[in-house]
């Protein structure tokens, strides 16, 4: 295949910035690599509300189905954070993509570069050489189960639910993903408390005798909050729920010592979506100071999920590079720093 | 008053070394702040599973009630751990004790040690001076909601409850204490997901114009899992629910350096039990090697409860000699150390 249809969302704050950059990368990986994207542009969510007041718009979603994989930028507004009462939010047009879209499994990969451990508030001896890939549940759990709050505001509450159809896929794909790796698989949970939890742990367990040459271990979620700022080399693929997930990976992140790096991708049965870890960041919103990477590294992702891999490799080459030589946003480096689109633009230029 | 009755729940793993240390603390505090304190032992945990079938046996339950103060020590088992349809478990004794007791608030103050710090994952510069009192919710929640497996194992599901009752009374609790410290309470939370956070948020919001001079803030989880390792100093207080709490609680814990010196009190209108952070830490067992500090200042927190100031700030100093002696036991000093009953001999002699 050499025509991909690309969906692009740049959402709020600073997403716009940094999926532009993407688009520029694409572009040259079409010139280079000999292929097509055709962008199709969508509306979603705090700018979604303010202009069609819908987090996702119908046309939004039409589009992404329509696609090959979806660019995503960041979504979240303070104007909506801090009212416990707005009836709608953009948080909602992205949960309500990620189910429509069926994207079960949200992927991290977490590395450490050398130029920039000692970015990270933890020591050099403690993250040198970690690399793990993780692996969230993206559409069930707590996220999505029934949520009431009592019209007299006297009581509120959210379901966690899972059922095995919704775990053993994404354990399938961790397996496998531990098996090209260090064979090694951390399922997160709180079996100790949470009947959901000891399902996870009971699927799993059934499952692993398919990969004998895997080896799986449990953590608590408390200890394993602990234990990624403690030995984060300990980890090589972990696997959680949605709001384990959410929290743990979050807390990872500053192990690579920024989480302007940070790629992901969420995968279903038909459909992709990649965004950057890092949100809106409101605050950062059109100073040219966003780092780009993350969405690049997203783009990368995409790349390899449209069986561009030579593309990819070459776009994760690019970016190594650039960082290499120093060539970052101001996180990077408060001295000597570039804009957004001065990185982006180096690190198209290289491809 | 100048008599205490002190229920002592040893419970599994090095729980044991560790009260019995505390215990040694006790009986020197009595001979020099002429109080007496009775003991009653009650078991707990697997111990109490192994011994009578029950996590939380009839007669320690009436102990507990009892007594003006709970010393426990630690609890779990791997051979429950690792087998996910075992209907009985350590951990229920100790959930169903604090539902009971009615200890609706979990408080840990995270403290550096100057000649610890270098033990921590995290930069000096990152740590220095880091000082945070965390509320823990306790007794509702996930933990304590409905839960269900279906018998076919298809399913399983846990429901996350909060009442307007739940969260007033720790909050007030925190927000008092914010006013005796730097004035900052955040709140943590994921009110952009979750309709229990939201209740959260609009209590806190209501509560807080009666203490106009501490300032409220609130931050999701997932942001606030990154920021404790980023920039611990902005937190003062923090108040979180019960899961939130248990994750957030133990990842703060590696910021002292070693978790074997974190205490914790649990409060309620008319009980209080006090433990160390740490858990039962099976293959440390009878080894000696266990830091009896956790324990010992837990006992500090159980000398203020019972309104023993005094004795409590005298314990405290004797800690903080032993730590700055170096008469430590060997998960903070490799070199040169000491044993569990020597280390708490150490603080009982300082008294
Ligand atoms: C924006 C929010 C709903 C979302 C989540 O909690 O899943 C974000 O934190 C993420 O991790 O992608
Ligand atoms: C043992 C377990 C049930 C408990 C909890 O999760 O509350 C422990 O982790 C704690 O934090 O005291």
């Amino acid at each position: 295949n050499s025509y991909f249809k690309i969906a692009v969302l740049p959402g709020d704050g600073i997403g716009p910035e940094v999926v532009n950059e993407s688009i520029k990368i694409l572009d040259a990986v079409a010139e280079v690599f000999q292929v097509k994207f055709q962008f199709s542009y969508g509306l979603m969510g705090a700018e979604a509300i303010f202009k069609t007041g819908d987090p996702l718009p119908e046309d939004t979603l039409k589009i992404c189905k329509d696609s090959d994989a979806v660019l995503f930028g960041a979504i979240g507004d303070p104007v909506f954070d801090n009212n416990p009462d707005a009836k709608v939010r953009p948080e909602q047009g992205l949960l309500k993509l990620r189910k429509e879209l069926g994207l079960y499994a949200n992927i991290r990969p977490l590395k450490t570069y050398a130029s920039l451990i000692d970015k990270s508030p933890l020591k050099r001896e403690i993250i040198e050489g970690t690399d793990i890939q993780i692996f969230r549940e993206l559409v069930s759990g707590i996220y999505f189960g029934e949520k009431f709050t009592d019209p007299d505001g006297k009581y509120a509450y959210d379901v966690c639910k899972y059922s095995t159809g919704d775990i053993i896929p994404i354990a399938h794909m961790a397996f496998k993903e531990a098996q090209k790796r260090k064979k090694k698989l951390t399922l997160i949970d709180k079996a100790n408390v949470l009947d959901t939890s000891r399902l996870w742990r009971k699927i799993c367990q059934k499952i692993a005798p398919q990969y004998p040459d895997v080896q799986l271990d449990y953590i608590f979620v408390d200890n394993a909050a602990m234990q990624l700022v403690l030995n984060p080399r300990q980890f090589d693929v972990i696997l959680t729920e949605n709001m384990f997930g959410d929290i743990i990976s979050d807390e990872a992140s500053v192990i690579g010592g920024s989480i302007g790096l940070l790629p992901s991708a969420s995968i279903g049965e038909e459909n992709a979506l990649f965004e950057p870890i890092h949100g809106s960041y409101p605050q950062a919103k059109g100073k040219g100071i966003a780092n780009p990477v993350a969405s690049i590294l997203s783009t990368a992702m995409m790349l390899d999920y449209l069986e561009l891999p030579e593309a990819a490799d070459k776009l994760r080459r690019a970016v190594e590079h650039s960082i290499e030589n120093r060539y970052v946003t101001v996180d990077l480096n408060a001295q000597q720093h570039y804009t957004t689109g001065e990185v982006g633009s180096f690190i198209a230029d290289y491809i």
